[in-house]
């Protein structure tokens, strides 16, 4: 996201600017900095428009959400010229940047979903929040007012401590007195504290579901994209999708290095990999899978495999292969019948001495060969 | 809930009735608003037991929790103005209307009753709480009472100093300065910390369950209206209910719009919704669903729907319905059976190339179709 | 817990027996009190130790935790004016009367076991927690030392102000300064919140899963009581437990009433209830049910429920019958044939137009009669 | 643990060396202490070193993590006397020893491999963090800027005040006075407690998912040693695996204690333990169990248990158990067999009046022996 790193050297240098200690030599480096932030975002946007061919799919792009904030960016620090006088306080017209980040999160559409969902539940503690708000703010006035008119002398400057207390930020400037307030405190900071530690964990198991969701999307996608698993049942997939990670890998990343402990299996969805074996190396297709050896005897990696590609691997770990063995043979049968193919395919570059005929289903038996 | 939104206008106007810097018509104007509010609540009050046929009624009406709280709204500042003599300070007896909160908030009662189910869990917490915070009182006064007299001179006062430490507000106010104190502080925040986050952890597990019940109430009501949903078995339905969302539409929404990329699809629970195709749009009556090609394909939308009633839509997401489908297969096998129907009694408007035979199936089995 | 209640009082009386601002009066009903609670306690120890027979038992409940804690309190006061001058002082062993709260608190129990179980997670966040304490601590102390050479001229003080910092407390009387020190700050306050919510998350989580595990337990105590239940499958069964909740109800307390709106079903565990109905109220003994016709139609309870006896109730909600009714057709038919059972016993107390033949089974399956 | 002790009791004798009110006598102790332990690590580098055999595994030693952490804790405190003149200044590099936590913390792999899983969710709530905090430090000094100079005269200084009340740590040194900017502050406390909360939330929800997994691969590799469960199937084993736990006892520890009220069942995995009857104890090796009785029918231990040498038990709950019986009926018929051969083998030593046929089997049928 380069708008997005552009938007940040702009902002730190328009808030570092703000500092009195700076030099002039400084100031001029970062008001410097500041211009050519503004002007580049300018430049990003004519080009933007320059690009796009006719003016009604220019008209539509300025009014979608992304090119008002684009918009807004290039035109932030020219209006502010404009309309304030000292060029200094115009800077802090920059601030408009901090929408950039809005634009290019996709999280945060993520986060406005699951706040969307919840709202039935957050609006109902939210109601709650507003009264003890209230109710909390009024009965310190009327408790702390005779003892201090200064601090408590109206419900709105009580506000300011309810506010201050419920969240428990305390910063201690205006404390009740009397005994009737501190109770009412007591009440004040624990309710507070339970009322938003609530709203998160609402929050928070919201958003964990969503995440689960996205990713059984994401890894559902790519699944389809290997021959192998095509030929299992939906449920099984379905099953097996929601217990793999993706793994992008650049070339001539390695993947697993021979002695190392292994825990985890990869198929290779895109790309090529290959193993590295002692006559010729062993090319691994799209729709291959290797590293299920170390999971099987508890082994350490028996070869090194290195991306020759760039790649895109679903990677299993063991305890889920074990589940997954557990409830679905039918993958275990594919991938030992997979495995006996790669192998006679192989036959002159594997080492001779494999184990071959209890591989995966000895594990899912949980039976100790013997 | 307007009398909801009476009492906060009330509420505020009291509050900021009592600021200081209020100039006499803002007074005036504020006090004349708490007035009025007052003068509404005695009014619908009236109102409400003129309409009430019978004298029994009526007192039981006034004996119910939702009764009392409207005789106490409408009273309060009558009330205040006999008792005290500051017409000013009589104003605060409005405080009283907060308690309109509880009154509507539904949300409260789910509050309520979460905290009921979970009550064991909280009273033991809330009984080690009290222990600590009579043992974290009591010793950082004798700790404490040497070197501070004044701060911590009785348990009582070492007691603010607990529930501030406890809760990690922290004013500031009073200080453990001994070697011994400071110890014990760590422990009292840390205590406090671990405790105030379990006791919330709890109550939010508590409410995720008992909102996860209601949405399956809520929902199962809508899925049994569906006509295309009662072939199903019991089981089946039981599975979709927890994973359908409510949509309310007004009458002229666009609920699909043509071109733009789709993951849900809807099915119409009441009301009516109209697919914007060329010759003539396709109405879809209750029980009819759309939206399910987008799912399917990947691709954007096909067609614009407009809802033409008021309508409730049931929504299914494209990661649940993938789930579903594996699950569930005669779910599948429905919804296709549906689809063809449809489609043969509107051949004439339906896009040719519709490849039909290989719909929500094959996205079950996960195959790609070559 | 009578002995609980003692000790409150007693440690009531004693921490406002501390207020500098008490009158000579109230003083000495404060010590009075102390002095009485202290007494009682004695006076248990010694009936218990009076009524356990033999020598053996009474040193056997000595040696015990809970003896121990006894005789503890029973010695506090005594031992306190032996060695502390000062009467007042010597009263402030009263403390040791906290421990009663452990004794009895059967949650606490819980609560260790909880921590044990999740001992290696925790464990391993405090040693990361422990090593941010040491380093930060000293880092403020580099950092600060010479622009406060008061507040952080040792690492232990420096310490003060990490603990106080960390747990986010924050009394504001140590600060950083420098710009360091202020970076420092930032990390410690957001590593310190993160870390300790993750230790109360990890507790919480544990502490559902044990809650849990209890409930089970105790609920198929009282289900395997219930003759209607002991005709299902034990998996039947596990999954009835798992959505029970037990009511305690004393005699002549109303448990349902008629035209109230009722979403929940009983059964009688132990005791008696009777339905209040024209000519003769219906009597049901423990492994009778009723309810049930509200949750299936929605209706408003046609007749009042009252205990005549103390009971144990268990209940169901409406949700959790629906879906039990989905996974366990058997449940169903068992609660069909023992209405029918009992509607033709009572054939003269019902009233005649009860849709008898679709009640559950029609719900199940989620069809509306036609 | 030998050298994380180590390395505490060296960084606790440089901090406290740091106390400005030690004597010299203790400031020798301490001196002598840190010199000592620094002494103490570069024996145990050098020994490391020479047990080690040729100089490519020495220098591999080294470049690895382990070894660079061993290697820069030897030469912190000599490398502080090189660069630092002050002795007591040059202490100050023993900080680096508290990198021994994270060496010996086999939790910090845990914490940052679950950082890494659930990244996508936390990188989106920082992302949203960041904008936050540059827009609540801006708008700060925008608002106070005019009232409090000094405090709020740059964005900079605004930063602290902001992340010292969105992590509500609250310290008080900087408040906002006008009313906007306690508008803000108001917004910034919420976002912030809601912001930390959520990301801690996450953080749990994943620690949670991960030791689960890493519990499963211990318990299962337990579980495959005793030769009772290779019978079973993979299915029934992963549904086992999950309830069990681990329990490590010494030789001579008491299991299981006569009299005592019993709610678990062990088996041994390896060691031995023996009930001790009259004539003679029963020996239990690896393979058997013990303590089902007490599960079956509520009823007090029997008999004691102990190890006879160190051994490793596997412990299940009475409440896991009932659901295992209810969910795999074959579990049960496994451990009756089991009892019943065990039983015939001991017939001699075991008490006459076992209920032996209606074991665990009643026990899963939920039915009252009659």
């Amino acid at each position: 996201m380069p708008s997005n790193g552009l938007a940040t050297i702009g902002l730190l240098a328009m808030i570092l600017n703000t500092a009195p200690a700076a030099t002039t030599a400084q100031r001029l480096l970062l008001s410097s900095t500041v211009i050519a932030v503004s002007a580049a975002m300018i430049a990003m946007l004519a080009f933007h428009l320059w690009t796009v061919p006719g003016w009604r799919k220019r008209a539509r792009y300025v009014a979608s959400a992304e090119g008002m904030i684009d918009l807004a960016s290039a035109c932030a620090l020219p209006f502010g010229w404009l309309i304030v006088p000292d060029p200094q306080d115009a800077q802090l017209f920059a601030l408009v940047w901090a929408l950039r980040y809005i634009r290019h999160a996709s999280g945060l559409a993520l986060f406005w979903r699951v706040m969307h969902r919840s709202r039935t539940a957050l609006l109902s503690i939210l109601s709650l929040f507003i009264a003890i708000f209230f109710v909390a703010s009024s009965l310190a006035y009327i408790f702390e007012r005779h003892a201090q008119p200064d601090a408590f002398g109206s419900i709105p400057r009580a506000m300011w401590w309810a506010i201050v207390t419920m969240t428990t930020t305390g910063y201690g400037d205006m404390l009740p007195v009397t005994i009737w307030g501190r109770l009412l405190a007591g009440w004040v900071m624990v309710g507070g504290v339970v009322m938003f530690a609530l709203q998160a964990g609402i929050i928070a198991t919201a958003f964990a579901a969503e995440l689960q969701r996205r990713h059984f999307l994401h890894i559902w996608d790519l699944v389809t994209r290997v021959p192998l698993f095509q030929k299992l049942g939906a449920a099984t997939i379905a099953d097996i999708v929601r217990r793999l990670e993706m793994r992008d890998v650049g070339k001539g990343a390695i993947i697993v290095r021979k002695g190392e402990p292994g825990d985890t299996m990869y198929f290779v969805v895109s790309g090529e990999a290959a193993v590295q074996l002692d006559p010729a190396p062993i090319v691994l297709n799209p729709g291959s899978f290797f590293g299920e050896m170390a999971l099987l005897f508890g082994a350490p990696r028996s070869a090194t495999v290195v991306a020759t590609k760039p790649s895109v691997l679903l990677v299993l770990d063991v305890a889920d292969l074990r589940e997954l063995a557990a409830r679905r043979p039918e993958l275990v049968d594919l991938i030992e019948a997979e495995a006996r193919r790669r192998r006679d395919a192989n036959a002159a570059s594997q080492p001779p001495s494999t184990p071959s005929e209890r591989t995966l289903r000895a594990l899912a038996a949980a039976q100790v060969p013997d």
